[in-house]
Protein backbone atom coordinates (compact mmCIF):
# COMPACT_ATOMS: atom_id res chain seq x y z
CA UNK A 1 0.00 0.00 0.00
CA UNK A 2 1.24 3.29 -1.31
CA UNK A 3 0.39 6.74 0.90
CA UNK A 4 0.94 10.30 -0.03
CA UNK A 5 1.02 12.62 2.98
CA UNK A 6 0.61 16.39 1.81
CA UNK A 7 1.46 19.26 4.24
CA UNK A 8 -0.47 21.89 2.29
CA UNK A 9 0.86 25.75 1.60
CA UNK A 10 0.80 28.07 -0.65
CA UNK A 11 4.62 28.98 -0.71
CA UNK A 12 5.34 25.68 0.31
CA UNK A 13 3.51 22.30 0.38
CA UNK A 14 5.64 19.62 1.41
CA UNK A 15 5.32 15.91 0.29
CA UNK A 16 6.31 12.29 1.21
CA UNK A 17 5.59 8.69 -0.55
CA UNK A 18 5.50 6.04 2.29
CA UNK A 19 4.85 2.64 1.07
CA UNK A 20 4.23 -0.36 3.59
CA UNK A 21 4.58 -3.72 2.52
CA UNK A 22 5.21 -7.03 5.45
CA UNK A 23 4.76 -4.27 8.32
CA UNK A 24 7.70 -2.57 6.82
CA UNK A 25 7.43 1.27 5.67
CA UNK A 26 9.79 2.77 3.37
CA UNK A 27 10.02 6.16 1.89
CA UNK A 28 10.07 6.10 -1.42
CA UNK A 29 10.14 10.03 -2.10
CA UNK A 30 10.23 13.23 -0.52
CA UNK A 31 10.54 17.12 -1.41
CA UNK A 32 8.26 20.07 -1.54
CA UNK A 33 6.32 21.98 -4.16
CA UNK A 34 7.20 25.39 -4.19
CA UNK A 35 5.48 28.31 -6.09
CA UNK A 36 7.10 32.17 -6.57
CA UNK A 37 5.66 34.53 -4.10
CA UNK A 38 6.19 36.92 -6.74
CA UNK A 39 2.93 35.82 -8.82
CA UNK A 40 -0.52 35.93 -7.88
CA UNK A 41 -2.63 33.32 -6.02
CA UNK A 42 -4.12 32.64 -9.43
CA UNK A 43 -1.36 31.66 -10.86
CA UNK A 44 0.28 30.12 -8.13
CA UNK A 45 -2.42 27.79 -7.66
CA UNK A 46 -2.29 26.45 -11.43
CA UNK A 47 0.75 25.12 -10.74
CA UNK A 48 0.18 23.58 -7.31
CA UNK A 49 -2.56 21.73 -8.87
CA UNK A 50 -0.16 20.58 -11.84
CA UNK A 51 2.30 19.62 -9.21
CA UNK A 52 0.01 17.33 -7.50
CA UNK A 53 -1.86 16.07 -10.09
CA UNK A 54 1.91 14.95 -11.45
CA UNK A 55 2.95 13.08 -7.97
CA UNK A 56 -0.49 11.68 -8.02
CA UNK A 57 0.49 10.31 -11.50
CA UNK A 58 4.20 9.54 -10.88
CA UNK A 59 3.77 7.53 -7.91
CA UNK A 60 -0.26 6.09 -8.33
CA UNK A 61 -0.44 6.13 -4.02
CA UNK A 62 -3.53 4.31 -2.68
CA UNK A 63 -4.40 7.28 -0.60
CA UNK A 64 -3.49 10.76 0.29
CA UNK A 65 -3.20 11.92 3.78
CA UNK A 66 -3.49 15.95 4.17
CA UNK A 67 -2.80 17.85 7.07
CA UNK A 68 -6.63 19.09 8.84
CA UNK A 69 -5.71 22.74 9.77
CA UNK A 70 -5.94 24.05 13.05
CA UNK A 71 -7.00 27.93 13.69
CA UNK A 72 -3.98 28.59 16.06
CA UNK A 73 -1.54 30.06 13.10
CA UNK A 74 -2.19 33.61 12.07
CA UNK A 75 -4.74 34.54 10.09
CA UNK A 76 -3.43 35.38 6.82
CA UNK A 77 -1.25 32.37 6.57
CA UNK A 78 -4.44 30.18 7.47
CA UNK A 79 -5.94 31.92 4.53
CA UNK A 80 -2.98 30.38 1.80
CA UNK A 81 -2.80 27.30 3.56
CA UNK A 82 -6.86 26.73 3.18
CA UNK A 83 -6.58 27.81 -0.27
CA UNK A 84 -3.74 25.54 -0.88
CA UNK A 85 -5.57 22.45 0.89
CA UNK A 86 -9.04 23.15 -1.77
CA UNK A 87 -7.18 22.91 -4.62
CA UNK A 88 -4.95 20.22 -3.26
CA UNK A 89 -8.44 18.56 -2.28
CA UNK A 90 -9.99 19.30 -6.72
CA UNK A 91 -6.60 17.02 -7.46
CA UNK A 92 -7.24 14.56 -4.98
CA UNK A 93 -10.37 14.18 -6.43
CA UNK A 94 -9.81 15.02 -9.77
CA UNK A 95 -7.68 11.32 -9.52
CA UNK A 96 -10.16 9.27 -8.16
CA UNK A 97 -8.95 9.28 -4.89
CA UNK A 98 -10.27 9.34 -1.22
CA UNK A 99 -8.48 11.86 1.45
CA UNK A 100 -8.05 10.94 4.91
CA UNK A 101 -7.24 14.46 7.21
CA UNK A 102 -5.30 14.59 10.39
CA UNK A 103 -4.78 17.41 12.53
CA UNK A 104 -1.09 17.85 13.92
CA UNK A 105 -1.67 16.62 17.61
CA UNK A 106 -2.92 13.48 15.48
CA UNK A 107 0.04 13.14 13.58
CA UNK A 108 2.41 14.11 16.41
CA UNK A 109 0.81 11.16 18.64
CA UNK A 110 1.08 8.83 15.91
CA UNK A 111 4.73 9.06 15.09
CA UNK A 112 6.17 10.17 18.72
CA UNK A 113 3.67 8.77 20.96
CA UNK A 114 3.33 12.62 22.24
CA UNK A 115 0.43 14.50 20.90
CA UNK A 116 1.89 17.91 21.70
CA UNK A 117 5.79 16.80 20.51
CA UNK A 118 8.03 19.45 18.91
CA UNK A 119 8.38 19.33 15.20
CA UNK A 120 12.36 18.34 15.47
CA UNK A 121 11.04 15.18 17.21
CA UNK A 122 8.96 14.77 14.48
CA UNK A 123 11.73 14.72 11.97
CA UNK A 124 14.03 12.31 14.38
CA UNK A 125 10.91 10.03 14.56
CA UNK A 126 10.38 9.63 10.99
CA UNK A 127 14.02 9.45 10.42
CA UNK A 128 14.27 6.46 12.39
CA UNK A 129 10.86 4.98 11.42
CA UNK A 130 11.52 4.93 7.76
CA UNK A 131 15.45 3.85 8.39
CA UNK A 132 16.53 7.33 6.34
CA UNK A 133 20.51 7.92 5.64
CA UNK A 134 19.97 11.71 7.00
CA UNK A 135 16.76 14.10 8.83
CA UNK A 136 14.43 14.47 5.72
CA UNK A 137 14.52 17.99 4.63
CA UNK A 138 12.95 20.55 4.17
CA UNK A 139 11.41 20.18 7.49
CA UNK A 140 7.92 20.07 5.37
CA UNK A 141 8.51 17.21 3.40
CA UNK A 142 9.50 15.39 7.23
CA UNK A 143 5.81 16.80 8.01
CA UNK A 144 4.46 15.13 5.19
CA UNK A 145 6.46 11.84 5.41
CA UNK A 146 4.74 12.18 8.95
CA UNK A 147 1.23 12.44 7.78
CA UNK A 148 1.91 9.02 5.18
CA UNK A 149 3.20 7.13 8.33
CA UNK A 150 0.28 8.18 10.39
CA UNK A 151 -2.15 7.12 8.12
CA UNK A 152 -0.41 3.85 7.28
CA UNK A 153 -0.76 3.49 11.35
CA UNK A 154 -4.41 4.38 11.29
CA UNK A 155 -5.12 2.22 8.38
CA UNK A 156 -3.09 -1.38 10.29
CA UNK A 157 -5.07 -0.45 13.36
CA UNK A 158 -8.68 -1.01 11.52
CA UNK A 159 -7.15 -3.71 9.94
CA UNK A 160 -6.17 -4.80 13.56
CA UNK A 161 -9.59 -4.31 14.45
CA UNK A 162 -11.21 -5.71 11.92
CA UNK A 163 -9.50 -9.14 12.43
CA UNK A 164 -10.75 -9.39 15.70
CA UNK B 1 -16.35 45.78 -19.89
CA UNK B 2 -17.87 42.46 -18.04
CA UNK B 3 -17.54 41.49 -14.66
CA UNK B 4 -18.37 38.32 -13.27
CA UNK B 5 -18.54 38.32 -9.56
CA UNK B 6 -18.64 35.34 -7.53
CA UNK B 7 -19.47 34.75 -3.70
CA UNK B 8 -17.52 31.75 -2.54
CA UNK B 9 -18.37 28.58 -0.60
CA UNK B 10 -18.37 25.04 -0.92
CA UNK B 11 -22.24 24.15 -0.78
CA UNK B 12 -23.21 27.49 -2.28
CA UNK B 13 -21.69 30.08 -4.91
CA UNK B 14 -23.05 32.85 -6.02
CA UNK B 15 -22.63 33.98 -8.96
CA UNK B 16 -23.51 37.42 -10.96
CA UNK B 17 -22.19 38.80 -14.43
CA UNK B 18 -22.78 42.39 -15.16
CA UNK B 19 -21.53 44.11 -18.27
CA UNK B 20 -20.96 48.50 -17.95
CA UNK B 21 -21.90 50.15 -21.58
CA UNK B 22 -21.42 53.93 -21.57
CA UNK B 23 -21.63 54.38 -17.46
CA UNK B 24 -25.26 52.00 -17.69
CA UNK B 25 -24.61 48.75 -15.71
CA UNK B 26 -26.65 45.33 -16.50
CA UNK B 27 -26.98 41.99 -15.34
CA UNK B 28 -26.42 39.16 -17.80
CA UNK B 29 -26.77 36.84 -15.59
CA UNK B 30 -27.14 35.23 -12.22
CA UNK B 31 -27.21 32.59 -10.16
CA UNK B 32 -25.98 29.83 -7.57
CA UNK B 33 -23.67 26.68 -8.26
CA UNK B 34 -24.21 23.91 -6.01
CA UNK B 35 -23.04 21.16 -4.92
CA UNK B 36 -24.13 18.34 -2.72
CA UNK B 37 -23.98 17.87 0.39
CA UNK B 38 -24.09 14.05 0.41
CA UNK B 39 -20.54 13.76 -1.65
CA UNK B 40 -17.17 14.80 -0.12
CA UNK B 41 -15.32 17.72 -0.62
CA UNK B 42 -12.58 16.56 -3.49
CA UNK B 43 -15.89 15.69 -5.63
CA UNK B 44 -17.71 18.45 -4.61
CA UNK B 45 -14.54 20.65 -5.69
CA UNK B 46 -14.18 18.99 -9.09
CA UNK B 47 -17.89 19.75 -9.65
CA UNK B 48 -17.37 23.43 -8.39
CA UNK B 49 -13.91 24.14 -10.84
CA UNK B 50 -15.84 22.73 -13.70
CA UNK B 51 -18.94 25.18 -13.04
CA UNK B 52 -17.09 28.09 -12.49
CA UNK B 53 -14.72 27.33 -15.90
CA UNK B 54 -17.72 27.17 -17.82
CA UNK B 55 -19.08 30.21 -16.47
CA UNK B 56 -15.91 31.87 -17.59
CA UNK B 57 -16.09 30.45 -21.24
CA UNK B 58 -19.14 31.36 -21.45
CA UNK B 59 -19.49 34.89 -20.12
CA UNK B 60 -15.46 35.47 -21.12
CA UNK B 61 -15.53 38.54 -17.94
CA UNK B 62 -12.77 41.04 -18.64
CA UNK B 63 -12.62 40.54 -14.70
CA UNK B 64 -13.54 38.74 -11.33
CA UNK B 65 -14.38 40.46 -8.36
CA UNK B 66 -14.61 37.60 -5.54
CA UNK B 67 -15.54 38.16 -1.63
CA UNK B 68 -12.51 38.41 0.56
CA UNK B 69 -13.04 36.23 3.56
CA UNK B 70 -12.98 37.81 7.11
CA UNK B 71 -12.80 35.70 10.10
CA UNK B 72 -16.30 36.73 12.17
CA UNK B 73 -17.96 33.69 11.10
CA UNK B 74 -18.06 30.28 12.43
CA UNK B 75 -14.90 28.60 11.66
CA UNK B 76 -15.74 25.12 10.14
CA UNK B 77 -17.57 27.53 7.38
CA UNK B 78 -14.70 29.54 6.90
CA UNK B 79 -12.77 26.46 6.03
CA UNK B 80 -15.08 24.97 3.66
CA UNK B 81 -15.36 28.59 2.13
CA UNK B 82 -11.36 29.57 2.16
CA UNK B 83 -10.92 26.13 0.30
CA UNK B 84 -13.83 26.69 -2.73
CA UNK B 85 -12.22 30.40 -2.86
CA UNK B 86 -8.93 28.67 -3.57
CA UNK B 87 -10.26 26.68 -6.32
CA UNK B 88 -12.31 29.59 -7.73
CA UNK B 89 -8.92 31.18 -7.64
CA UNK B 90 -7.33 28.41 -9.54
CA UNK B 91 -9.86 27.99 -12.31
CA UNK B 92 -9.48 32.39 -12.82
CA UNK B 93 -6.04 31.55 -13.14
CA UNK B 94 -6.19 28.39 -15.78
CA UNK B 95 -8.95 31.03 -17.73
CA UNK B 96 -5.36 33.45 -17.54
CA UNK B 97 -7.81 36.45 -15.98
CA UNK B 98 -7.17 38.67 -12.82
CA UNK B 99 -8.72 38.63 -9.97
CA UNK B 100 -9.81 41.05 -7.39
CA UNK B 101 -11.17 40.75 -4.09
CA UNK B 102 -13.43 42.70 -1.80
CA UNK B 103 -14.57 42.50 1.94
CA UNK B 104 -18.27 42.47 2.60
CA UNK B 105 -17.54 45.60 4.28
CA UNK B 106 -16.02 47.35 0.96
CA UNK B 107 -18.82 46.11 -1.27
CA UNK B 108 -21.64 47.08 0.84
CA UNK B 109 -20.24 50.99 1.20
CA UNK B 110 -19.81 50.58 -3.26
CA UNK B 111 -23.36 49.35 -3.55
CA UNK B 112 -25.65 51.05 -0.10
CA UNK B 113 -23.03 53.42 1.24
CA UNK B 114 -23.06 51.95 4.10
CA UNK B 115 -20.16 49.93 5.23
CA UNK B 116 -22.14 47.81 8.27
CA UNK B 117 -25.57 47.47 5.85
CA UNK B 118 -27.82 44.60 6.12
CA UNK B 119 -27.75 42.05 3.40
CA UNK B 120 -31.28 42.66 2.25
CA UNK B 121 -30.53 46.46 1.38
CA UNK B 122 -27.70 45.22 -0.61
CA UNK B 123 -30.01 42.85 -2.59
CA UNK B 124 -32.54 46.68 -2.32
CA UNK B 125 -29.73 48.47 -3.91
CA UNK B 126 -28.87 45.92 -6.36
CA UNK B 127 -32.44 45.14 -7.95
CA UNK B 128 -32.86 49.12 -8.54
CA UNK B 129 -28.95 49.79 -10.26
CA UNK B 130 -29.37 47.18 -12.21
CA UNK B 131 -33.36 47.92 -13.19
CA UNK B 132 -34.03 44.46 -12.31
CA UNK B 133 -37.66 43.32 -12.49
CA UNK B 134 -37.07 41.56 -8.94
CA UNK B 135 -34.81 41.14 -6.15
CA UNK B 136 -32.10 38.20 -7.42
CA UNK B 137 -32.52 35.00 -6.01
CA UNK B 138 -30.94 32.96 -3.94
CA UNK B 139 -28.77 36.11 -2.00
CA UNK B 140 -25.70 34.48 -2.92
CA UNK B 141 -26.50 35.75 -6.38
CA UNK B 142 -27.48 39.39 -4.97
CA UNK B 143 -23.93 39.02 -3.02
CA UNK B 144 -22.17 38.18 -6.06
CA UNK B 145 -24.11 41.11 -8.50
CA UNK B 146 -23.23 43.55 -5.60
CA UNK B 147 -19.33 42.49 -6.22
CA UNK B 148 -19.54 42.93 -9.74
CA UNK B 149 -21.16 46.30 -9.63
CA UNK B 150 -18.09 46.98 -6.86
CA UNK B 151 -15.55 46.27 -9.13
CA UNK B 152 -17.36 48.18 -11.62
CA UNK B 153 -17.46 51.33 -9.39
CA UNK B 154 -13.67 50.68 -8.40
CA UNK B 155 -11.99 50.35 -12.17
CA UNK B 156 -14.52 53.83 -12.88
CA UNK B 157 -13.58 55.68 -10.02
CA UNK B 158 -9.76 54.48 -10.84
CA UNK B 159 -9.61 55.86 -14.93
CA UNK B 160 -11.44 59.02 -13.46
CA UNK B 161 -8.51 59.40 -11.32
CA UNK B 162 -6.14 58.97 -14.25
CA UNK B 163 -8.13 61.03 -16.46
CA UNK B 164 -7.61 64.76 -14.31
Amino acid sequence: MTVLGLDPGLTTTGYGVVTREAGRMRAVAYGAIRTPTTEEAPARLVRLRAEVLELLREHEPDAVALERLLFSTNRKTVMDVARASGVILLAIGEAGLRCAEYSPPEVKLAVTGVGQAEKRQVRYMVTQILGLQSPPSPLDAADALALAVCHHHSVAARRLRSDI
